[in-house]
């Protein structure tokens, strides 16, 4: 059976780049369904090429054929590999930290290190600033159609090997708990954490209890207040900011129908911690 | 035969929430096909989405599935509904207005309202926030691939439970029509009017005429003056405004490759108000 | 065998234009496989739209189809036209200057006008303004769907009827080559000029090699400076500019990590001039 490709570059879309992919793509078996993670990833932004995949990977067939390329390495002797999960996906990409929430909240169970003599477009041997077309596409999509096994891709890497971002922990002591910010929801100005639900369900924390935020960032306070633990944005007023589980059931915070992030000029990174605390 | 999945949100494509409810829809039958209206209806607006939808459906084969999430309730006690056109389209959506421009121009058939004891994501029990994956997503691809038929969707909810937004008519005297400035062509900078064409041929409007075009808000004037009522752009000078029947078979404002909406701060809305007399 | 439908317009994704077309052409078959090549051409841009089609067509398998409309003439006595490339691909556009890079670069083997008696969406008779929707995706789907054959779209047109923009050649002069700037790679603000690969190979140009940069905006000196030709961006320091080879075989100035673009304010067009020199 053919397997998906999903593609996720920081190319954009404005011009001809991600469409000679999907065309090398359908060079090699017509019949492949493709569709796009994302071409959005901010330049040269691996943390957040990372963290969408961790986002949406779970949601996808297994076998699933994922590439990502958010490459400031191109050209560089910087690894090209397709690791498999241990939930089954596949993903193409530089070793450059693309894996890191993956490899840490599902697991890596496999990485091959790309053989360019044998998974390289023909002909674009000149190339050596676009391997998002003629190495990634190329391979993922004969990964995907099953004209070479995952084996084939090229020799097996130490996983020991793969270049890791730090993904920090949240940590709890007692009704208190202590994480980063890990992310945006730049649309709609959320902010997302690194707090899991269940590390707020052993806290004690139930929908309705009204905690005690505080941000700070570079160990300077940002932001301290009141919020409640929600359910859904549908239970406080336009405004008002809340706590919530978002959709990787992690602890966000929203303000209903405004942008938190915006109003309080949130970032993202390990210097930017967040605490809640019971009151 | 397998039917299309089309789906319209406002959460943008810069991250990976779109390619999961991809994921979750080729999880329900890989053979899907699915592709895109818009993700880009500014946040929260129903009235755009609803537009949209009357843009574009009336274009796809019947049985077609579209997903609109759209959704500043999501999480409260809004229904969740499946709706089918009068054209044999079907329409995934919350029940806040979403329907209105389908249910005036179109109608509406039949409405059910998602069972969610069925008809959501295994295992997604504890995410409130992500309908559009977790209820939409997978509803409309098991619609679509023929999982479930409309019956199984949910019981019937009486149409007139409808939520709808308030889309006025425009109205003639004569060789004057006064009508209401619906939305706008963001990106050419054209005005959308809710003035058919009909309209202007039973006022005895003829390509080639000289119309006065008076626009206000809110009673106020912002704009009067004469304008060609032309067969396409071609005809007129470049930077000169023109009345032109539009995409949708109504009548535009556009200026040949200017923006006319930018030119004249034109916004869109029931307090918009055009009128068109013959002189 | 299915052949694939690719679209690129000056639409936008914001409304439900691309869609509609989409749904036009899956009307017409649904079976067809179609893609993006990007709808975010400038408006009325013709010479982008003419560089992407030739940036992105020799990467699809033979046959395709694609649909290129950026369409200032809508509605005027402009031809709309179906070309079928030297290469074996098709592309359906208004007959304005879409097909120079093409016709310069890869050659247009033969062109027929399309005849709207019968490739026109049936009952569209009285739009004018969206010929995207209405010709082009139409006929487009049927030629990919070989409902008509090329033969079919309409009567052969003579290729001197072609309109050509001025797509301008490098020229070398011993080891000095002038040429212009085509085009930006606007999201990483590279700059992409007309000078090929192979030109620098003939004028003894060697990775590793400092040249010296000169760019005129109407024949006055806007940059002045040695730069390294480099094999790729990770042999340059954070920031510093340097010559590629670009994914078209082409001469592209980057600056590692940084807009060269922006930094000095780089515009395209037949008066920038670009020349590089051995020292």
């Amino acid at each position: 059976m053919m397997k998906h490709l999903v593609l996720q570059t920081d190319f954009g879309i404005s011009d001809g780049a991600v469409s000679a992919m999907y065309g090398v793509a359908y060079s090699v078996d017509t019949e492949l369904t493709i569709s796009d993670l994302t071409h959005d990833i901010p330049e040269y932004n691996i943390w957040e090429a990372s963290y969408r995949l961790y986002q949406t990977i779970p949601y996808w067939p297994k076998e699933t054929v994922f590439i990502s390329v958010v490459d400031p390495g191109v050209g560089s002797d910087r690894l090209s590999v397709v690791a498999r999960t241990k939930e089954g996906h596949y993903i193409v990409t530089p070793n450059n930290g693309t894996l890191s929430h993956i490899a840490s909240h599902i697991g890596i169970e496999s990485i091959r290190e790309i053989d360019e003599e044998i998974n390289r477009l023909p002909r674009s041997g000149e190339s050596y600033t676009f391997h998002g077309r003629d190495v990634y596409a190329y391979t993922g999509a004969r990964l995907a159609a099953g004209v070479i096994t995952f084996e084939e891709v090229g020799p097996e890497v130490d996983r020991a090997s793969l270049v890791h971002l730090n993904v920090c922990s949240a940590t709890r002591k007692e009704t208190s708990i202590h994480g980063t910010i890990d992310i945006l929801d730049v649309r709609f100005g959320n902010v997302w954490t690194n707090i899991s639900r269940e590390l707020c369900v052993e806290a004690g924390f139930k929908y309705g209890d009204a905690l005690e935020v505080t941000i700070k960032r570079n160990n300077k306070e940002v932001y301290k207040h009141q919020m409640t633990f929600s359910r859904s944005f549908a239970e406080s007023h336009l405004g008002e900011p809340l706590l919530y589980v978002n959709s990787v059931d992690h602890i966000g915070i929203a303000m209903n129908q405004g942008s938190f992030a915006q109003a309080y000029h949130i970032g993202t990174g390990s210097n930017w911690k967040i605490h809640l605390k019971a009151i």
